[in-house]
């Protein structure tokens, strides 16, 4: 039997429709922990999956959140980076430098921001879709930072495993400072940092000048 | 060169104490990834680690958080769950029917609280330290609240994969109900839930009943 028919069949929650489409949804959401991204942990020894990184993101909104571009609300901030890789469960992980796999991306990911988020009772799918889609689209100073540490933090991991994905897909870099450069609109600090990081990347041989 | 030193070398960070420290902890942290707890995926093809488990919690903070015992500020709550295992990078995970692990296991925890929330400026290591404390005492509704999501996740994995930990270390009905029992002080609605489930994990043969 299936994980969600064992739920489903129990009387407590078969009568009890808001609590059967949360418990659907938590027990859905697990599957984000088995979406590899291409990002390897800091010590280099695997890829990070999206729950993992999801949630290094969320500690890194609660640090570094006086760097925000402008004022933010924490909570909002922190359910987008909680939820903002959710659709891949179904789109799977689009790796950032494929330009092939980035077409039909945002087509892709509707389709799974519609099933995932409406496995949810109504008020809370509609609640969660919104503000992924303001992730998404950067439509506020709240998702510009959220976004810029989403950035950030696969910057840092390749930079402190000397190359990470640069390395492992030649990307170059002016290739990788065009996707950075969208940090500046969330955090002038963190971009600061990013350009700094960059530089010494390619002076110490991590990321390959361009042409 | 390790990683911390890469960056504690950089011009930008070296001149700034507060970054440099932010940035200490945000890539010790990463460490959380590699911490493998007792409990399975839902799918159960590996056990999870305190990272990707931590984030399912505050996903379940979000959507369940109607069900706390009294009203909770649902930010606390967040920041409860998201560091409520950093201890375990130094201490590792103690196993909860581990009877001998337990006994030096607040300890250890202490220990590592100072080390980890220590790498941060002192302000935000004081916080992030003692919303730590205020979860591991239960000693407020957000963290009763808290705490109740931890054990409940727990045991709804153990119930989805038909036993999990239970099996495995022959767990039985009466010590996972005593275990289990606190969840009512976060939130009555997940204990009664929790119940249900229980009774039927023993009738389906996932839990051995006491003798």
């Amino acid at each position: 039997m299936e994980a969600s028919d064992l739920l489903g069949q129990h009387p407590t929650i078969r009568s009890d429709e808001q609590l059967q489409r949360q418990l659907a949804f938590l027990v859905e959401i697990d599957k984000l922990k088995q979406i590899v991204r291409q990002t390897p942990l800091i010590d280099g020894s695997r890829k990070e999956n999206d729950a993992e990184h999801s949630w290094h993101l969320a500690l890194m909104a609660i640090v570094l959140s006086d760097y925000a571009a402008e004022p933010v609300d924490i909570l909002r901030v922190l359910k987008m980076v909680l939820i903002h890789d959710l659709v891949e469960i179904d789109a799977g992980d689009t790796f950032c430098y494929d330009p092939i796999a980035l077409r039909d991306k945002a087509q892709r990911e509707e389709r799974a921001a519609e099933r995932i988020f409406g496995l949810l009772p109504p008020d809370q799918g509609s609640h969660l879709r919104s503000l992924w889609q303001e992730f998404e689209a950067r439509s506020s100073a709240d998702a510009r930072f959220a976004d810029a540490l989403d950035r950030f933090q696969a910057m840092l991991h390749n930079y402190l495993t000397k190359g990470g994905t640069w390395r492992e897909h030649s990307v170059s870099s002016d290739v990788v400072l065009q996707r950075e450069t969208l940090i500046r609109e969330g955090s002038p600090k963190l971009w600061a940092l990013a350009q700094g990081l960059l530089q010494d990347a390619v002076n110490r041989g991590f990321l390959t000048r361009s042409d």
